[in-house]
């Protein structure tokens, strides 16, 4: 399938647009109107450019208010779109987009339409090129996919086909179906956005929040197997208008849009047939879900020994040091967690690490580096169990481990190590595993991630939350493996709480691990005793509590005793508590009951008000 | 009148919004719910420190999901009810606001709701307390205020009142006048906010963008009047959802939510006969209509030179410098440009100060102080014009100036200031005048910028608009007098336009004055010919001007050799240049004709990206 994407996804100049594109693997560009009037290169450097690049300049666009309007201003649009055709002569661009009228429309008539569009085709014929005329949802008397189609076939002309964008069929809730009935070779351009579910106006909806297939909540393979058994055999582009992509990495942004379009292939292929696809879809190692969190890492240059202090009093057990790196284990039952000496960005200790397991760590390591994730350069000696680890977006190394956990064989506790001292009693240990890790997204890699980890980890992103927190709402999504046993709460905090104070990161700046226990109360008495002070829970929160649920009157005083935070939901109940943040870290100890499925989120500002106050004390 | 405020319109710690409120001036607050579950005050305490304060306890809210339920759910919801009514004795607070059921109603029945209210008026009037219903806009039977008035009335108990929310009744469109139809002594509490106008689900719009009154698209002042010939007397109340104004500082949302209260007493007696209010409305100086820009200062440490040669190459005549500050003033006709060697807090020049011409300085500045416009110390000599000023919230000064210009005689020609030198032409400066001023508002400031410039200078919004930068869309909106006369563009670019490129700011970071000249093309060839070298315009935009509009080959041809702009409305046409930016400005000069009404907008992505275009060179 030839790959393309428009430049306005994109941001900065033309030639970073084009730069960007080819090293992300795109077979062509579209090129958006405003990026070539704004750019200082005349168009035959821009076509000389691509073509060095090896990108071919497959679309002009957009083309506006043409058709359905009077005799003179057809004469005027006709003389417009002169000047358009010999422009894309200099571009050596075949093809170009005429949307459907918004604003000059005044006869709603099929008949004059069609033979405006016929006009146009044969102006377009005499320059060697061609039209791909697209529905806007908006448009005022053609806003559907089929009346479009409509009239480019009453417009007859070998010059005039039509073109199929996902955002304008699906926003409006078409039936996409129907693009099975169109011939293929009348389709002369396809459009791929997707987008979240939101209500608001379409124009703004379509103007500032298309996403990239897979990053929103359309069936984007459908529409791709559609297209496949329509015959289409053009490029696919991607056309997605987007505030963030717009001003963020460009780089990056072209990775990302290409992660997309190989997911979406992968997964359109797996609707199709053997022989529907006209062009071969690519094929990519096939995703694993993964069956559980191996370990978290923790690293930073000082302060983790505190960290190791918690871990004890929680009842973690020391495993030993690395046997070549400044490297120690913790385990807690099937919860482990390495603490790394090494240094970080700003030199204190975060999540930089997270192991999931998986039956063929080879295969998911190729299936993320053909996803074009970053791979980490890891020193490894000869006979060390060598980890495939790629970076997320928001910077986190993702190991892909095997169930052996061979790698825990490589630490050791050296004589005199005053850690083993530490005893953890074997109660603590029962049951434990890493419940969920919670990461501090930066706004501008939210989408990113949120593809990343699906496509990469089979991770499904659930409904986002606004969190409210002392400095402004917190955007919190979880993404989860089929069964639960994955699961990754990713959030966006607002600017202000992302400022640090003093040496302290912003309370949005921090990650948290969540460890599982069967016996919250019993664990948290014993690290109490052993000398850790929880997060401490206002006096309100209990009050508060003791109105929502009729809770017996010895829970309470336990629980507001032990600082214990408690939700509920249709199944279940749901326990936990937090430790003091080092660095940007804290833990989190859970325990749920009869299948409770949330993270007690109606806490979540609580403790957030709570992480500030120790800030300001 | 009474002023009050929702704590959940602030950022920040319980104790800080309640300290933010009292300096602000607020004569009580609400307490939202989970700001107290949040804090570690005990009731008592925030009671005291409310006290120590000044300020009242005015509601507690918010009480959801009562009504509308059988009778198990509604003997818990009794329960819970009996919690809080508890606390609210702790708090010394009287009144609860209940919010219409949304999630547990299940009985479509004014009958058992009205039952339902006045049972819980009942166990309100055991703890001394009363209720206050509200129809919320998504409640799921009960969403209009005429609906909760009739259940408020059939539940017929002293206890229980209803609620009035502006939100709610004008998001529905709903017509505020039948509010003139409750009795005074029913309506327990208002609650205010205003709203831009967003065609989005009502329940993200109310909890993500509501705005002080006069920052949106209603009429409060009208809600109010209605309010005050009901005859109601109690507090008046923000309640604003708002997610700039949840992360932001405190103390100065509070003034701005102050600010919006006072103007709305303003105009709500404007609407009002004499005798029609029954609590004093508070009155301030009148406002004036500014009639001109009398100055502009650009101010800087270093670079200010670079702009005085390009005022000079432009035509500008030098006036002199001030005799005991280092200050200059450049003219052409009408504009006058200040320049000032003081230092700025990048060292960059920057557009610091705008003057406007006003009939009545001190009342102006009188007027901006009761509005909480803070002063701008300036320091001056005994003989010397004091002018007015104060500091709007995107930190330039606002300058309160006569008709006369007396402050012009400070400044002389000392012999031998080779700027003297620098001979203008008459023609130069024949009809010039500051057309606009275009200033960079930082994001958190920008609802705040607009009532600022609105209750101070009597400025009208209007309409804003996205403009395409290479690095992100920005946010543009015009304010203007009436008459037009005074016109300033607000401009919010996003974050990565607002990254600095080495030494140089990013270019979402600069201001420019936009000067009208009557004969564009005659002072470019003189600017030219002076050695001046305006911003380039790609070749590819004059290609795109010649499709767009039919214009004369020798006109085309004059506009590409002078690098001018052009633009056409309905009404004229448009003619403008840009200078190069010098440190956080540029200037523009600009022809209108016809009555042309517009700023050029399609033309700024072509100067964003040229002026990026020089950063990156």
């Amino acid at each position: 399938m030839r790959t393309s994407i428009a430049t306005v996804c994109l941001s900065g100049t033309l030639e970073a647009k084009l730069h960007a594109s080819a090293a992300a693997g795109f077979d062509g560009v579209e090129i958006f109107e405003p990026d070539l009037i704004a750019s200082p290169r005349s168009p035959e450097q821009i076509r000389e450019l691509a073509d060095s690049l090896g990108l071919t300049l497959d679309l002009y666009q957009p083309f506006r208010d043409l058709e359905g309007v009077g005799p003179d201003q057809f004469a005027d649009n006709l003389r417009r779109a002169r000047h358009k055709f010999e422009l894309m002569g200099r571009l050596g661009i075949e093809t170009m987009l005429v949307c459907s009228n918004v604003a000059t429309a005044t006869v709603d008539d099929d008949e004059l339409a069609a033979e405006q569009l016929r006009q146009l085709g044969e102006l377009a014929a005499e320059h060697g090129t061609r039209i791909a005329y697209e529905a806007l949802a908006w448009g005022r008397y053609v806003n559907t996919y089929e009346h479009a189609w409509r009239l480019v076939r009453r417009a007859a002309h070998p010059n005039v086909g039509t073109c199929l964008d996902s955002f304008h069929i699906l926003s409006r809730g078409g039936d996409p179906r129907g693009i099975e009935d169109i011939p293929a070779e009348k389709i002369f351009f396809v459009q791929l956005a997707d987008a979240p579910q939101l209500s608001m106006d379409v124009l703004s909806w379509s103007r500032h929040h298309r996403v990239f297939p897979g990053q929103g909540s359309w069936d984007l393979p459908s529409f791709l197997a559609h297209l496949m058994r329509a015959g289409y055999t053009g490029p696919v582009s991607l056309e997605v208008f987007n505030d963030t992509f717009r001003q963020t990495d460009v780089g990056r942004t072209a990775v990302d849009a290409m992660r997309s379009l190989r997911w979406l292939q992968e997964h359109a292929a797996a609707r199709l047939g053997n022989t529907e696809a006209p062009v071969p879809l690519l094929r990519l190692p096939a995703v694993e879900d993964p069956t559980g969190i191996d370990f978290v890492e923790i690293r930073g240059r000082a302060g983790v020994e505190r960290i190791e202090d918690m871990l004890a009093a929680l009842g973690f057990t020391y495993a030993g040091t690395h046997r070549s790196k400044s490297v120690r284990l913790w385990e807690l039952g099937q919860a482990r967690i390495v603490v790394n000496d090494a240094d970080t960005q700003d030199g204190r200790p975060v999540v930089a690490a997270i192991g999931f397991v998986v039956d063929d760590p080879q295969r998911s390591a190729a299936r993320a580096g053909e996803l074009g994730a970053p791979s980490v350069p890891r020193r490894s000696e000869a006979d060390e169990q060598v980890l495939q680890a790629v970076r997320a977006p928001d910077t986190t190394e993702i190991f892909f481990c095997s169930r052996t956990n061979a790698w825990t064989s490589e630490f050791s506790v050296k004589p005199g190590d005053e850690r083993a001292t530490r005893a953890a009693r074997p109660e603590d240990g029962a049951d434990s595993h890493v419940d969920h890790v919670n990461l501090d997204q930066p706004w501008q890699r939210q989408d990113e991630g949120l593809l990343f980890l699906s496509a990469v980890l089979s991770l499904d992103p659930q409904p986002s939350l606004d969190v409210a927190s002392p400095l402004g709402l917190v955007r919190s999504q979880v993404m989860r493996s089929a069964d639960g046993a994955v699961r990754l709460a990713l959030n966006v905090a607002p600017p202000m709480a992302r400022q640090s104070v003093g040496s302290h990161p912003g309370i949005g700046q921090v990650q948290h691990v969540a460890i599982s226990c069967p016996d919250l109360i019993g664990l948290a008495r014993r690290a109490r005793d052993r000398g850790l002070e929880f997060l401490p829970v206002p006096a309100n929160y209990y009050d508060d509590l003791a109105a929502r649920f009729d809770l017996p009157a010895q829970t309470l005083a336990t629980l507001r005793e032990l600082n214990l935070l408690y939700d509920r939901d249709d199944r279940g109940e749901f326990y936990h508590l937090y430790t003091p943040t080092v660095g940007e870290v804290f833990l989190e100890i859970v325990q749920r009951t009869d299948g409770y499925d949330g993270y007690g989120a109606p806490n979540a500002p609580v403790r957030l008000a709570a992480q500030l106050a120790t800030l300001l004390d």
